[in-house]
C-alpha cells in the first residue's frame, strides 16, 4: 500500500492538528470545550474522557485525508458512531483523536430492482429503516438503539438485535462496503451483487472488526420485502429441551417466518412482570417461557396455521400452556415482559453478560451457572433470558444483591464457565475495551496471533482504535 | 505467528520430500507415476500437469506438519479438492506439491439442537447432503458437481449453485471453520454459534480465498429444515424489466420460498430445446423466459397460491403466458431446457462467462453485449441465461461459430464491457489461474494492494497456491 505521509515521523499533537485544520477546515476539528459530552463515553457510561480532538469530516475524501495525516504522525484515532455501544469500543483516551462519522450521513440511493440501499456511515439506523419502508421494503437490522446508533457502528460491531433468527446479523445485510484504511487508502467495494467471487471478499474483514482495521464510510445493504402479518404467542414450557424441540418444530413448519423465539427463565419472567407493572397471562408459574413471533408475507394469513401448531403441541403434551395475542395491546403486553431489560440500568446494579454457546447446551449452562452463582454468592439475584434461535444467552446479575462483591469478580466467574464449552464471551456487543481481558477464553493463541498479523498488515502503526480488542 | 521450521532455508525438493515422508509416511507422499490423472487438471481440462508430488494427509495434524515442512523449505503447495473447478484454481505446476484433502473425509457430527453438521474438508458435497437429509434436514448448498466436488473446495471457492436465491452461497452456510495456515499453525474456530463477536471473524478470511491464505480442514455448516412441497412454472415475458418486476412481486408474496428464478433469452431457450430433444410448452416464441420454483415448508401447499399470483400477473398483462408443471415429468422437462448447459462442453466449443452485475442492469447489458458481439463477429452464436435473483449472468459464445477467433480475444472483449458497470468477472467460479489477468476489471488498485498485504501477512513466503488469484 502506498503511504500518503505528509509528516515524516512521530509528530507533536499541535502540528497534527494544524495539518488536520488545513485539510478539513477549522469547523471540522474541535478541541477542548468545543467537544460535547457525547464524544466522551458510550451507553455504558464507562470512564468519560475528553479526547485530544474531535474530527467531523463531511466526505469519504475528508476521512481519507484525516487518516493519512494521523497515520504519518502516528496519531491514534478512535472512530465514533452513535455512541450506543456496550463494550467501550468507541471511548477515546485523552491522547486520542476521535473521528465522528455523524456528518457523513444520508441515504444515497434505493435500487428497487436490486433491492438495495446505499447509505453513508453516519446515518442512524432508524433513518435507514424509514427510507427502506418508504420504498416498500424492510431493512432487516433492528435494535433498541435504532434512533441513535449509526449504520457505520452497526457494521463495525456486526450488530445483532431483534431479527437475527429471521435475517441474520448486520454482516448478513451487507453487499458492498467502502472503507478508509489507516494510511488513507480508500477501498470502494460498493457492488450490489449477491455473488462476486473476484478475490478476497474485503467487506468481511471490516465488518465486526470494531474500527481496528479501517473506518467504514458507506455501505450497500440488502433490502427485504415487508412481512404482511404478524402473530405473537407466549408459551409455557416444562424444560429447556422442550423449548428446543418446539423451535425445531416451528422452524420445520414455517422456516424463517419465525421472527422471534425468546426464552425467559422464571426469575427473569417474574421480574419482567414486576418491573413493567404488567401481569402474567397464565394463572400459575411455569419452569420456562417462550415469546414467539410468526411473521408471514401473506397478508391473508390469519394466524390459524401458527395457532394450529401450538394447539397440536399442547395436545401432544409438548408444551404446558400458550396464549396468543389477540390485539396490538396484547402484543405490547407480552413484549413488555421480555423488554423489561430496558429498566435494568435504572432499577438494578446490572452486571450484564452477552454470551453464546451451542443451542443444545444453553439449558444445562443456565442450570450450572445459577447453581454456581448461588454457591459462590448465596442470595444473589440473577436473571436469564436468551435469543435461543441465535444461540445467544443474556445473563444479568444484580450487583445490589451482592453488595460487597467487585463486578470484575462476577465477570471472571461467569466467563470462566464458558471456556470448556467453547462458548463466546460476546455474542453481539463486541469486545471493545471492557471484555478485552476475557477474549482468550473464546479465542486460541493461534487465532489471536492471526488477528494480530492481520491488524499489523492493515494498520502497521497501530493508529486505529488502539487498546480495543487487542 | 510462530515458525515451525524444520529446514532452515530454501531446501531442495528431495530433502523436502524426505521430511514429508518422515512426517506423513511413504504411503501419503506420492511422486511420478504414483500420481493419478485426477491430480493433473480440473474440469476445464486446462494444461494437464503432473505435480512434483501429491500429499494425501489423513488428519488436520498431518496437514499442519506438511505445511510446516513446506513453509520452512519455501516449497509451493497447491490444495486440491474434487478438481471440479472451472477457473484452474487447483492446477499445480510441475514444481509444485499438490495437497489432496480426499482422505480427510467424513461427517463428524450432526447436532440436531443447533441444526449444524460438522464435516471434514474432503467429504463430497453429496455425502454431506445425504447425511443432512438422513437427519431430517437440508444442506442448502447444491451444485451440478455434487458427486465429485468436496466441501473444502466448495468453501475455498465460495461456491454458488442452485439455491443461492433462497439460502445464499457456500459462505452463508458456514458457522465454524478449521484452517491450517501456511506455517502449519492450526486455527480451530469450529463454533456452532450464529452470533459470535469475539474479534475478527476469521472464517470469512478463508472462505472464497481459493486456497491462497490457508488450507480448510473442517467446517461446521448450518442445516435448514427440509421444504415440503415444490411447484415449478415456465413463464413467457415481454422484456427484462417485466422479469425483474415479476421477481419482486413473487418475492414480496413468498419471500425466500422462491427457490429458483432463472431467466433464459430466446437463443438460449431455443438451443436448450434443440440439444435436449424436448419441446417448448408454448405454441410460439417469446422475447424472454423465466423458470421459477416455489418451494414451501407447508406440506399441504397445493401450489394454488403460487399459481394465483401468476394468473393475476397474466390478467394484468405483466406476463405473456405461463405453464405450471403438473407432474414430475413436467418438472424435469422444464428444467432440462435450462440445464442444457451440461451439453455445452460436448456440443459446442464453449467460451463461458460467469459474470455478475446489478440486477436492474443485466437486461441492458445483455442487449449491448449481443449487439457488440454481432458487430465485432457477425454470425457468432451466443447464449445468455442468468440466475437473476443472484445478480448472476452466464454467457456462452460458441467458438465454432467464429472459427478463426482466439478465445482470449472473446474473453477480453466481453470482460471489458463490464468495467464501467462495476460488474464482476466472476460471480461464482472464482479467479484461479484463468481469470487472473481480468481481475483488475473488477477490483481497484487499492483493493488489490490490500489483498496482497493480507496474503503477505498470512503466507509470508507465498507457498500457498502461488500463481492463483494474484
Amino acid at each position: 500500500m502506498t503511504d500518503h505521509s505528509t509528516v515524516s515521523d512521530i509528530a507533536p499533537l499541535a502540528s497534527t492538528l494544524d495539518a488536520l485544520r488545513a485539510a478539513l477546515g477549522d469547523d471540522s476539528v474541535r478541541t477542548g470545550d468545543q467537544i460535547g459530552d457525547r464524544a466522551m463515553t458510550d451507553w455504558t457510561r464507562h470512564d468519560p474522557t475528553r479526547p485530544a480532538a474531535l474530527l467531523l469530516p463531511r466526505t469519504t475524501g475528508e476521512v481519507a485525508r484525516a487518516l493519512a495525516i494521523c497515520h504519518a504522525a502516528r496519531q491514534p484515532v478512535v472512530p465514533q458512531g452513535g455512541m450506543t455501544g456496550l463494550a467501550g469500543g468507541a471511548i477515546a483516551r485523552a491522547s486520542d483523536i476521535a473521528l465522528s462519522l455523524e456528518r457523513l450521513s444520508g441515504v444515497e440511493e434505493i435500487d428497487t430492482a436490486s433491492a438495495t440501499l446505499t447509505v453513508r456511515a453516519g446515518t442512524t439506523l432508524q433513518a435507514a429503516q424509514e427510507a427502506a419502508a418508504e420504498a416498500g421494503f424492510e431493512l432487516a437490522l433492528d435494535l433498541g438503539a435504532r434512533g441513535s446508533c449509526q449504520i457505520g457502528g452497526n457494521l463495525a460491531t456486526n450488530a445483532g438485535g431483534n431479527r437475527v433468527i429471521q435475517s441474520g446479523t448486520a454482516r448478513d445485510q451487507v453487499l458492498g462496503l467502502e472503507v478508509v484504511l489507516a494510511n488513507g487508502d480508500v477501498l470502494t467495494s460498493l457492488g450490489k451483487m449477491v455473488k462476486n467471487n473476484t478475490g478476497y471478499d474485503l467487506k468481511h474483514w471490516f465488518i465486526g472488526s470494531e474500527g481496528t482495521l479501517g473506518v467504514i464510510t458507506r455501505a450497500v445493504l440488502r433490502l427485504h420485502p415487508q412481512r404482511a402479518s404478524r402473530h405473537t404467542a407466549l408459551v409455557a414450557l416444562d424444560h429447556y429441551d422442550t423449548a428446543v424441540n418446539l423451535l425445531r418444530r416451528l422452524s420445520t413448519r414455517f422456516g424463517n417466518d419465525i421472527g422471534a423465539f425468546e426464552i425467559m427463565w422464571p426469575d427473569f419472567f417474574d421480574i419482567g412482570v414486576k418491573l413493567t407493572g404488567t401481569r402474567s397471562p397464565f394463572g400459575q408459574s411455569h419452569p420456562l417461557y417462550a415469546l414467539i413471533e410468526h411473521a408471514s408475507f401473506d397478508s391473508t394469513d390469519d394466524g390459524e396455521r401458527f395457532s394450529a401448531v401450538l394447539t397440536d403441541a399442547l395436545d401432544a403434551g409438548a408444551i404446558r400452556d400458550a396464549v396468543i395475542a389477540q390485539s396490538v395491546a396484547d402484543v405490547r403486553g407480552l413484549w413488555a415482559i421480555r423488554e423489561c431489560t430496558a429498566e435494568f440500568p435504572v432499577r438494578l446494579d446490572a452486571i450484564n453478560f452477552d454470551v453464546s454457546l451451542p443451542i443444545g447446551e444453553i439449558g444445562a449452562f443456565v442450570d450450572r451457572c445459577r447453581a454456581a452463582l448461588d454457591q459462590r454468592w448465596p442470595g444473589n439475584a440473577s436473571y436469564f433470558f436468551g435469543h435461543i434461535g441465535d444461540s445467544n444467552l443474556h445473563v444479568t446479575v444484580d450487583g445490589n444483591s451482592i453488595r460487597d462483591v467487585d463486578h470484575h469478580a462476577v465477570y471472571a466467574f461467569v466467563y470462566e464457565m464458558l471456556g470448556p464449552l467453547r462458548g463466546s464471551v460476546s455474542a453481539e456487543h463486541g469486545i471493545g475495551l471492557l471484555k478485552r481481558e476475557f477474549l482468550p477464553i473464546s479465542r486460541s493463541p493461534a487465532e489471536l496471533a492471526a488477528m494480530a498479523a492481520i491488524k499489523h498488515a492493515l494498520d502497521p502503526h497501530g493508529i486505529l482504535n488502539p487498546g480495543k480488542l487487542f
